[in-house]
């Protein structure tokens, strides 16, 4: 049985969600953010930054979300493109996820770790959420290509997509402005594994 | 035939070495970064942020270094683990270089990329030095197997950490303090194919 280390309503949901459509034997275990227990020793022998998610299997510890998409899709082929080309477009949207809109968003949560003075890590904040945006504008017309992210076909990059869309509310934006995006929202959570995930994490669709 | 394009010790070196080692069948196309080109109109149609590296393959257009050295992995099988959880630590390898370790350097150099006064972007200057070398500490002493990064497979892993390693001297820091990611290096260098990618962008090594 895998074991995936999270948080609620963290880039850990995407695997999460990723797990139960793909029917995995897993277990999840809540990491106490509230206690600091992510930068624990113990924790940190899992993931030396001290962050989530981490997927525990039965041949080793894997972090990084893009990693531990591809793995659940290696378990679950049916949420990934057969394609070479395809596969690794899946793969650069996951990437840009990761690097570019998951890192804007981080500055405005977590500023702390690109500046020791308060004035600069306000003034991250600050751009955060209009860098958010515009990262949104693009996906909206250049990338979703829809119904989902990849077409017509279902991956693991939609859970990944619909963390990154809720964390738009945490910035007070609103998804309606991203006419797709929000499209793309409202069929995830139509789907019983999105509503599964999010009922164990103790959170509202 | 593809076509990267790249600016010279940027990360686009990384798939640059990988397909001199795939002994593809590529073009360079080099992106003027003095002249601004990447946010040309023209450049923006392949990447719509404006960065390197894109390769263009006969299937389309493919962005984000951990996607391309994954296509690349796929023609050059040799370069890359073949079990399913290896190869997944191998991307977690690569999206942590690319969305940690990548994202920490560009602090230092593309600082208005997250605020938009001058204080505030001197503050992450300031800062980012010490945070990449406490990513090269965890990466000597915790994640790079030997000799290789994934052990004894050499793999697309090495010279995307070939790269960031390069980029220690552009923030002033010593390889040298780094004793198995500077014998890492070395053995980089007595590579052919890494020579050939070094030689073709006008690089020392």
């Amino acid at each position: 049985m895998m074991t995936l280390y999270y948080y609620p309503n963290t880039c850990a949901l995407a695997p999460h969600v990723a797990l139960e459509e793909a029917g995995a034997d897993y277990r999840l275990a809540l990491v106490a953010f509230e206690r600091g227990e992510q930068k624990s020793e113990a924790y940190r022998r899992l993931h030396p930054l001290g962050r989530v998610p981490v997927l525990v299997t039965g041949a080793g510890v894997l972090t990084e979300v893009p990693a531990i998409l591809a793995y659940i899709a290696g378990i679950n082929p049916a949420s990934a493109p057969s394609g070479a080309f395809e596969l690794a477009k899946m793969y650069a949207f996951n990437a840009f996820l990761a690097s570019t809109v998951h890192v804007t968003f981080a500055h405005a949560l977590r500023a702390e770790r690109w500046a020791d003075d308060e004035a600069a890590r306000e003034s991250m904040r600050a751009k955060a959420p209009s860098e958010y945006v515009k990262l949104f504008f693009l996906m909206d017309e250049k990338m979703l290509v829809g119904p989902w992210v990849m077409g017509q076909q279902y991956t693991v990059s939609d859970p990944y997509l619909f963390v990154m869309s809720r964390w738009l509310r945490r910035l007070n934006l609103k998804i309606e402005e991203f006419p797709r995006v929000a499209a793309h929202y409202a069929r995830m959570i139509q789907r019983p594994a999105v509503l599964r995930a999010l009922e164990l994490e103790g959170l509202t669709p």
